[in-house]
């Protein structure tokens, strides 16, 4: 956790090659004492397939409940993006970015959906949180539109 | 052309095993001296890839004008289903199907809008008709709505 | 053309037992010498297969320049309801009612979409048009969304 | 708390220079011995980067349980217009509307969504309310449609 | 369950002539101790009906849970296409593939909600799940819309 | 309730002149130990005013849980066609189809939603269940769109 | 409460001066023993604002369980209209309405919302209901759709 | 034609009591020498029905491309809200309408959109233009969502 | 017009006092020989209203065929949010700042549409062009949704 | 134009390192005497910002008439991921992939739309063609929903 000194905040910053390279500033809950969510709506995220090499493509929605940290916005833009020339299968990789966030903020809790595009005529989803959502909270639903072939 | 006895209507017929197997009946047009327009709409037709054997999907949306005669859906419903172990590359299957409806029917002018799910992330609509419609027609666009891929 | 005593404006009428039964009343344009449009949307329409003699439903929507008279909208409303045990295919059903609506108001224009529920897993549209729109004529498309299968 | 005269009901006000420097006036419940939820939809909010000092935009739904009083809604309007020469974090600005809101009104209970308009590809979310909503209410959700890039 | 070697990933494998023969392979659960979920969402699904032959078509909506073993995905589609020739009624057709892939995975929890083409004027819809969801999951409904007829 | 010999399926079936003269007919659940809901859309349902006689339009969404009895769709179908010249107030016939279906079928749980077409400007829905659904069932909404006037 | 001779039901009626003079009739619940929701849309709803003398607009959804009457529909009609003329806050002409509804039919339960046209760039909405919803009630959202300014 | 003072702009107006009581003032173009555009969207619109008394709602919008003079909004508004206690069937009120903004304003073009509420289950849409839009015009169909029914 | 050094591209610039203090600056048309177009779209716009001193927000849709030059987007950008203070009459505002992208960027064609947000219950909506688009252009609508009121 | 032997059909092909490395094969036009349109849809498009370096996503809609070849898909998509490692303004990266393209395959004609995910709250679209479209086209509009900020 990187907090004292935001890395990339007003700086210019390039894409990390790996997601390992990222650095995942956070900074502090402004309203520490209230239990609110934050939710980051993510629709430019493509990794590639580790089988093929092929890129693949996904919409993320993050929800989070800060305790004492706030996820800093532009570096979690650029760990994203270091996704760009990573390997991973689907399944893996939604739920290792959940993962590597809790890690970096150490949220009350958190939650990730990963909408992935078509694959072989079929999308895979994957919804994942860190556990019951605390008492509380106001968390609605993402509202993202299903897939449906076409017509 | 089939129409002095209608193959199917009102009875129970089996698939035809290939699309040249398939009788497309039509019946007469009970308002020949009116230019009119009738749509079919097909979100049920299925083929198979001539490369790799697996499965495709399209929706289908005919439009035509009757001259003299009619196409009879629950014939047309049969040739559709006739593509089901039928292998075809998306253009040729799709203006292939047009040229085989105005065949039957000799309608005075016919178009065929093929939107086929998607393949390596891409879906591929192909929109033929036989010539400009004819003066006086009342042709409104189907309005399927466009792939958008995730989120 | 019923014109100097409506029939049904602000009276209790039966529902006619037959098409050929119901009288279309006609109203004076109030506006003889403008060109508009008037459009009636008719989601509450059914007849009867004139072979299996199950129900069919279907939408109309109805658009028509009046010359000098207007349709009255109760006989309207009565004269779509009279083919409730009326035995009809859809191309002939739609194009007959426009014909129909022609004979009674005798309007400069008038076009019919007809949007029937699917049997056999394809709905049939009808769309007429009695001839080339008026020069003039503000004449926006309904906009009925397409049918679309399930998801 | 102002309530014995209102101060902008009815009158002309100009905006409020800083938040700080308006007055949130209430009128009283008209039934203060019901349970019910108003809701505010107030897509017109607009505040700076406290960095950049660009513009920044957000769409804002405030529901609220009166408890003895009730928000006057110009009062209201012009507080949110307070911020548009003011700086200020998404996520404190967004926690601190709310704060202030009960502040003035006092309610049962209040919750507020603020949807910003994206920056870096990444709209941010705040959902925040005052604690669990009383038993007996009506709280539907806004139902804010998701962002979704492009497609 | 067939896990040691993958059958279909990353080779060309024909469609299994029935059900029954077709292999669902699976692979380990990248993140085994974590409460997720995984949907596949299938608009390319097409049997037989029973009865008269003639094809029929669903949609389908897949939520599972994964204990030790995720479903892999190319042994899914083909599983599902091995339908393509297979007699079977909606309410059986559905359950049983829930029952299938609960026997191939061994999941914590498996939901289907099959959404079959209309017949007969009215879809019919199965929503089947293996019992109550476990605690702390996240599980989104599929919204898939309803369908609604014409107009 | 009858079983042993469905009266309709595969026959060509007449409507029946009244409710009271319809057959409907079940057959055995397959899956008799699993909860699982099964949901009919039925937007093609026309009675008649008691009142004036005039037709009245609803569209219906039935879902029951099966004990041992699946409702057979075409006796439904039939059932429902049976309104057709039937006279009954919104409320009474909504209700008094869910309990007619439920003696029928006797399935564990039933509930019905009966949307009618506006009179007045003002549409009436009703929304019927048999008590609490069972337990471990999933029972999604049907998300019919409301009614909201023009514009 | 009036129910032995509804006031308006086959008649002319003319609207109310004011709401005061309204007659609310009921009729006798078709089946009094079952717990179901009657859902009345009211997107014909107009007052006076009681500053200005401006109109004001409202699109009402009420939800009920009836007891032992029904709300007459025709009756509730005249009593909308009867606001027509007559000056009234947002938030006490909602509530004020649902008590009054109440009082006339003594329902088992019953909710409001009031969505408001915009004013001040901000619309309300009031959301009111008379207690927690009896147990084994069916009681969808409205769904009805936000306000979300332009774009 | 009124300019040289506008009688309502920046004060306190009453609704006039009849359409032909209110004053259109109007204002200088500012563009004179161009040609563009002016599109109000009125979904605030009520009348009475000239033979029951009984309120019917409209959704209006009004195009026109403005000659030397604007259309000032707020005296619309005032005209519109005259109609509150006037009689007036769809087709002439609609017409009639754009007739008045014609004289008052005397544009280069103009266009009116009437959406009315469905009576007898059949709403009425009035499209009346003052003939052919000027050259050079960009004129986008207002995209009103048709009137279906339910489901 | 400023091209040799644009003013903002990667560098910090303050929002303009007055839109008359905004430098637009434009970068050669890569494609000078390609006729085609260029859209932006632009939510978040806001201005004073010049007679209340209010905040006004629209959302501008900007359509231009480049000549020689193109718009450079951040200057765009800082031009719009220049209005920030600024009074203006919707009419004349929407067609100034497409008069003064035109001196800017002197493109073959211009078009500009403004949908402002509802004052009085009543949007304006301006549709702004330069003239007859150039033959060859695609010129797609922007499709905006139009205001609908509630409901 | 390469069209002897497909380069990439039922092979794995790596990602181009760079757009001038991709090779566009080409296929013979299944029915070359014809003139349809192929549209395809392409929403999994990422290239780079060429002065930050930062990635950019685009939604891509390209529609073409072939004459006597087609773009064969799979060059087609992995042409379009070789500019995943490449700077490009928007402009003239959509054009200049519209140019390559037709350089491929020599259609008749093409157009094509880029619709850029927000950068700085404005999104950009470029729509190019190469001209005006062939008599007897069937060309529809892609539909793609525009930008609107959020709310
Ligand atoms: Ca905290
Ligand atoms: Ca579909
Ligand atoms: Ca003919
Ligand atoms: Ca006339
Ligand atoms: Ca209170
Ligand atoms: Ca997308
Ligand atoms: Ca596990
Ligand atoms: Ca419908
Ligand atoms: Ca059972
Ligand atoms: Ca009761
Ligand atoms: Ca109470
Ligand atoms: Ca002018
Ligand atoms: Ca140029
Ligand atoms: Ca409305
Ligand atoms: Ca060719
Ligand atoms: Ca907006």
């Amino acid at each position: 956790m990187s907090t004292d000194e935001p890395s990339h905040l007003g700086r210019a910053s390039g894409i990390p090659a790996r997601p390992e390279d990222a650095v995942l500033d956070v900074v502090a809950d402004p309203h520490p004492d209230e239990t609110y969510l934050v939710r980051f709506t993510c629709p430019e995220f493509t990794s590639l397939c580790p089988i093929t090499g092929q890129p693949d493509f996904a919409h993320l929605v993050i929800d989070y409940v800060p305790d004492r940290h706030l996820l800093e916005s532009k570096a979690l833009k650029l760990y994203l993006h270091s996704f760009r020339n990573h390997g991973a299968f689907h399944e893996a990789c939604t739920v290792g970015i959940a993962k590597r966030l809790m890690a970096a903020a150490n949220p009350v809790w958190l939650r990730l959906g990963g909408y992935w595009y078509p694959r072989g005529g079929i999308p895979i989803d994957i919804f994942y949180q860190s556990g019951e959502p605390p008492a509380g909270l106001w968390l609605p639903e993402p509202g993202v539109q299903p897939y449906r072939g076409r017509g």
